[in-house]
């Protein structure tokens, strides 16, 4: 049942949470940190949380790692968007194995690999990315985090249109998602969930606005803020540093254009 | 692709987030609400997001449950656990589809029924609770929710031992959570992880000692402050009311216990 | 050195922050509460302090009310401020005993009590307010909080201009601070401050313009989260009920209108 | 009515938040910044608010510095208290002109400076400090900031006793506050306040404990978030950056000792 470290295998070389490295374990590579190197080939047959000790002395823990290390590890071309903020985006979006999901913007694809982590095996999602220059990024990410199959990424402008019908969940992270918002109608399953991601409160509004006029109910935004903790005995507080503002997290759920059907009109028959 | 409402089908007859009915489909069944009543055999063949006229002329729509629809609708026995934590939670365990989870205390199945609709279809969760009174309705809850089948419900003491082996992540919400920590190690797949949700800074002290002690690592401790925000233009302001404090959620990883492998000793032969 | 409660003292009748009373000591007058009355012609000649049972035994504690308590128990016919919010704006003002400070509006007299409690003996708090329904009440107020000598009520619209000149601070709880900045930039000295309140964005955004229009330097907008602590060992945590927003803090210092004098030219003679 | 600078005057030269400098105005000094130098005898005879042009052509504005500034400047050789705690314990210790306070422990003098700016021209503050080295740079900030003549420097320790009689007010930030919980209580007038800072939840509980064993009442415990708006129009969002945590502010206030006064026992007569 325990899974050993092979070759090919990603593995987070952990010290602390700064100072971690997620490598592709190779016969022939080592891992030079300021700690000292690592052989990595040292790591092949040993289990996932073994520890190892560099060429200076200092250990390491050569862990698994998850979706959160991809996606912290990921290529900082674009602001990622946090963990904090992906795990606010999958509960409300309702998002489950097996769903059908359209995503813009692709990015690096930080929250592609997340989305599509939760909606493998049997779900999709169709990521839309209009920069030619992210897609290739995305892709190996895509591909190193093991989701790659999982989805499909469009080099399209989701704002003219997105082709999908029946998806369970649009989830956008661009600058204009008011824009998206006829077109996600239009995509989504009746009572499908839209989940947008914006830093300002102008994008809020204008977002909040389309989604009212376009016959979406249950619209509700929320921030969320992550403060860490320090859990020691007589010196409990919480910590000095905190990031104060990272985005809004809109959401809302496809109702159908009226004209209502009636339990009034029945009842008068 | 659509998915049209059936007799048997649960549906959640929306008004607003305050007002909204979780009910089953049946044909002679009415919902009575203060805004009037709705002939539930009215909505068999219609798609789900369709809008429905109560007798009073009240518009309610007929959403398709989500997890966390059924999350809050739970019966309050016991002091549920936020959506907000139960993202962090899943978020931040690694949970996958295919996982296999240990879980205590089961409580009204909540947390249980969010992990078990993310480990599904292969994945498993094994829910420890001590108090028999509370199985009869977490399994009516999880049966309620679809997620029946993903769960083996154990009526054990998770503090006296757990019986699984080569579990991918632990999660525990219960009173004491630093009694279990010796027995989540053993019963972890190395790198595998353990979250634990406790709402006093005490609980968190003796937790985060524990996990020291046992042979974790990567030990952090969050909390999580989501505030709502009313985006309406010219009135764009956060809302007045919010929770202060639900608990704290401290997550850690299991590394394997010393002696390590050592680069070291290797280079020096 | 010792206060003693005499006759027509105002004394706060505390049992916990919900249930305490704020009345005058009158021979003759019995406070009626839930707990049972208390004859308050017993608490002349005793210290503030001072411990006294009701006629069904519960013990109140007779203390010296400060001027959060007269903020908390002002008529609330407006909104009042929160005293965490007068705290920001006095400390961020820069009042000081003896400054000369303008107000507006006056609502019931909440944050113009707070003013003339830090701007006395010698400073002066000049107070607009065009609803005349309100000054008797804040007359009455700041009476009772004995601190109506220090402030001069105008019952003019401060959107129309300020008659007082020199001021040290201008201090702004109104719908539309940002009519007012012009002329709280003449009403101000060189460097004096204007320190605005307002629950929405849109308030901010504008005042901030009207601001950078006008002059003003050193421009900034805070929020202030307070967050009560249930400090109780073994079960300490933050407390479940919070407050989510009142409103923002903007902040200002008046510089001169360009030409600036100039280093470099001097330099260069 | 305005002021001018004058020679030896204190002037704040301002660019932004951050490069702000609080010299004192000498006719042969200039002032050297990375935007060149001011030559301060320019100043002298202009009003406070004045803008000024570097050698480098830079604008900076002659504000006059608050009680704020001459906090933020304060030299760094402890951790300094933050503006909005001061703010909190200003207002929580229902401190006013006039107010006889003791504090400690002395520190660099920030929070002694803000506690004599309010309690000017007639109230005092005793300010306790059992290490010498800081004296001598609180004495020099106080004399700075003009109010030193409103304190009296103590070099003595405040856990072994307080000499001072009929306080209004005693304000801790110190590191075991609980020790002089018994001492301010007999310094104290009924009804008095304390108000103590701390940084972790355990110094709190052990200052809660002593307080409710000693006879205070109205105890509460609160942090303060501070949060930075950025107020752009169509870029309104909350600053990215923000302290996490400072510390916990902790108020009570003195009631007597039992036997109460008793209404009952009056009633009985």
């Amino acid at each position: 049942m325990e899974e050993t470290i092979q070759e090919e295998s990603n593995v987070l070389i952990f010290l602390d949470r700064r100072r971690s490295y997620l490598v592709k374990v190779e016969k022939d590579k080592d891992l030079h940190t300021h700690k000292g190197f690592i052989r990595l080939k040292d790591l092949i047959g040993k289990e996932y949380g073994a520890r190892i000790k560099s060429s200076l002395g200092t250990e390491f823990v050569a862990l698994k790692p998850s979706i959160r290390d991809y996606v912290f590890k990921m290529a900082r071309k674009t602001q990622i968007i946090y963990p904090k903020d992906i795990a606010l985006i999958v509960m409300f979006s309702g998002i489950q194995p097996g769903s059908q999901v359209v995503e813009a913007g692709t990015g690096t694809g930080a929250l592609t690999t997340a989305l599509a982590s939760y909606v493998k095996p049997s779900g999709r999602v169709y990521s839309y990315e209009i920069r030619p220059e992210f897609i290739q990024t995305a892709k190996k990410n895509l591909e190193k985090a093991g989701v790659a199959e999982y989805v499909e990424i469009r080099n399209q402008d989701i704002t003219q249109g997105i082709q999908e019908k029946g998806i369970d969940s649009v989830v956008l992270d661009l600058a204009t998602p008011w824009l998206v918002i006829p077109h996600a109608y239009s995509a989504l399953k009746g009572s499908g969930s839209l989940v947008s991601f914006s830093p300002t409160m102008d994008q809020v509004v204008k977002t909040v606005e389309a989604l009212e006029e376009t016959g979406f109910v249950d619209i509700e935004t929320v921030e969320c803020l992550l403060r860490g903790i320090q859990a020691i005995r007589g010196k409990t507080r919480p910590e000095t540093l905190m990031t104060g503002h990272t985005g809004y997290v809109t959401y809302a759920r496809k109702a159908a254009l009226p004209e209502p059907i009636s339990t009034e009109n029945e009842a008068k028959k």
